[in-house]
């Protein structure tokens, strides 16, 4: 069950001026489903997009990639669950290409003001009849308020719907920021198989829009995980349709810094919500490494940790059997690491210092520690300033019982 | 349960002359288990080691890589179960000291004449003073024809004791090697929790039983992964006796090609049997990368398939969700990787190729390989001549079982 996250209230998500989204449901895999999501921006709306590393990306991406290059004024957007349209070739670009087209016909727009996305299973066609039919039903509930629809649409395993808002004021105008997003597997540094939109009505530049989402996407989606694995269609995609009556935010604005750390904070409870909802995780846990020479050696201890299955099956027993992270700690590639030096603490308790337990540490108070449902667990290397933060869950007998099972 | 993996024969593993053992029931952890294990040699033996790469290595890791360095003409070796002495610091330094003099005493040696070896639980104190309790009756019953007793005294959570023996003739003379090693988690590349003693009563030089440990574990233990965590304790030891008449081997030699072929051979069918019995295993996969620019790159894409718990889950299902080979392809790491050329294979059927499925494959094909217990996933890079082979198994309830229960 997902930890300490519920769903968002409908009124809870904010309608953002001049994003309206429209769902369907049109049998992409499974019937009596929302699986087809369309998202309309206002004209004059800047978009920006950030993408999956993985080399065989989905064929979605590819096009992203192409119609946000081509500065083309991205107006719409198209999803469906159900099937990734990954490692699909030329035949699976042909059948996001026909998606964009069929909208475009649609909503009068050229095919490449329109972003396609797809989740699901790899390696299949892209019903891609399914989803142009479903389009029209989507197009007819086309409106603002409708948000919490829009998240239960891009959902696959996910168990409950992500989405949260912010209003900040800017010179005196008060502006939304609306955003959702699905995991909940495949969930790693460079993005997952996530998708994620953040809607804002502030007017914005596009330099600034650029900025934001990549200091966003390095403060949230970057620092999660949950298998280890990297999707082949991770998405993450900021909006801006400059509605709100503010003086468009540049990099120099005085604005800047609040717009990006407001937008910053619903990715990071976005990413986070991917996390608690990971598949079957009953623990979200916090892994915090400081004393680090660099982030990048942070991050390497960071994700030995976050990745290891004997420490995330311990973590799903409640079991303080902290020396597996001491061995993970061991193996994260640090040079010249000085394991006697370190220390190790489970919340606020030190678990380990010169090389082993640590003299006053109990049993007991680990046990207790590991029975909460949010754990941290901090390690200080205690060779220098840098420091990261890395959120993950807990590996359970869902998480198999899952991933066995998601095709059938 | 393992796969297709028996327990040896006592017959079968056949006596290595000038080397005894001798186990105990010393109640390291648990009553009623063989959980102490005294190996001798006899003197003018030669012996090598490789141990784990892991910066929180064991205090025994430590002691034996000393001793090796003094060149102190190892005598006798001493492992026990049910606790790792790692993460102890140097309380645990200490007490793997105490085992080697007590045992040195028992058997009028030097203490750095004998190899400590220890695995299970880390972060918590050695109970040393059972390990020496018990080194009284393992000495009691040392002799040559124990290696089955010796295979089952330093299993955890293995289910199935291993060990095998061959016989080779190098220059008139019959000589034999006889291996044991344990696993079962924490398998991974540069070693594991796994201990392997592979002996032989050959006359070998002490640099070319160097030369054979380096080229035997990179072709065997190298080459496994059950989780990807590497442990702090592994540790693989070459042992030459030296009695059985033939003319030293040493790297110029006629024979020294087939002495390291056979006792790689012997390494081989250890590895792989800590494979077969790794935890919860239900398949076995062999992951055969081709076609690569050189083995790293090789290595990188069978690492990627092999460690990833969304593939190893769909083995287990046994669902041909051949989708998530090609992502973990994708995230391998490769440069410049041209995902159209590659081919990917499952056992003999060609499944997916220019980007996506191929065109020729059905799910049925799919399905019937996905059935066996064995299971061969191939994959042609296409852009070079390397390769390297990789040996994992499926992730299954068990092996989340084994390790949240583990310490209960």
């Amino acid at each position: 069950m997902p930890v300490k996250l519920t769903p968002p209230q409908a009124a809870s998500l904010l309608p953002v001026k001049g994003v309206q989204l429209g769902f369907a449901e049109a049998h992409v895999r499974k019937p009596n489903r929302k699986d087809v999501l369309v998202m309309t921006l206002v004209e004059g709306s800047n978009v920006a997009g950030v993408f999956t590393l993985n080399q065989f990306c989905a064929a979605p991406v590819i096009l992203c990639k192409e119609f946000l290059a081509q500065k083309s004024s991205i107006r719409a957007l198209v999803v469906n669950t159900g099937n990734a349209n990954a490692g699909t070739g030329e035949d699976g670009l042909n059948r996001a290409k026909q998606t964009c087209d069929a909208l475009s016909g649609l909503l009068n727009l050229q095919a490449n003001q329109i972003l396609p996305f797809s989740t699901g299973v790899i390696l299949e066609p892209l019903p891609v009849d399914k989803v142009i039919a479903g389009l029209p039903a989507a197009i007819a509930n086309l409106k603002e308020d409708n948000w919490l629809n829009a998240a239960e649409a891009i959902m696959t395993t996910d168990i409950v719907a992500k989405g949260t808002s912010r209003q900040i004021q800017l010179g005196g105008k008060t502006i939304t920021i609306t955003g959702i997003s699905k995991g909940s597997g495949m969930i790693h540094p460079n993005m997952a198989t996530m998708l994620g939109y953040i809607a804002t009505d502030a007017a914005v530049s596009q330099s600034a829009l650029e900025s934001i989402i990549h200091y966003a996407v390095n403060k949230s989606f970057n620092c999660i995980t949950v298998d280890g694995d990297t999707s082949t269609n991770d998405s993450l995609i900021l909006m801006a349709t400059n509605l709100a009556g503010n003086a468009e935010v540049n990099e120099t604005s005085a604005d800047f810094i609040a717009l990006r750390d407001a937008m910053t904070d619903v990715a990071i409870e976005l990413a986070q919500a991917i996390v608690r909802d990971g598949e079957g995780a009953t623990k979200f846990m916090t892994v915090k490494i400081e004393g680090g020479r660099d982030e990048a050696e942070c991050r390497k201890v960071a994700y030995a940790i976050a990745h290891s299955p004997l420490i995330k099956t311990a973590f799903f027993a409640s079991d303080p059997n902290l020396g597996r992270i001491l061995a993970a700690i061991g193996y994260a590639g640090v040079d010249n690491l000085d394991v006697s030096a370190l220390k190790l603490y489970l919340g606020d308790v030190l678990v380990a210092e010169n090389g082993g337990r640590a003299t006053a540490y109990l049993e007991e108070q680990g046990s207790a520690v590991m029975k909460e449902p949010e754990i941290l667990v901090r390690v200080d290397l205690a060779r220098g300033n840098a420091s990261c933060t890395v959120w993950t869950c807990d590996f359970s007998y869902d998480y198999v019982k899952i991933n066995a099972d998601y095709r059938s």
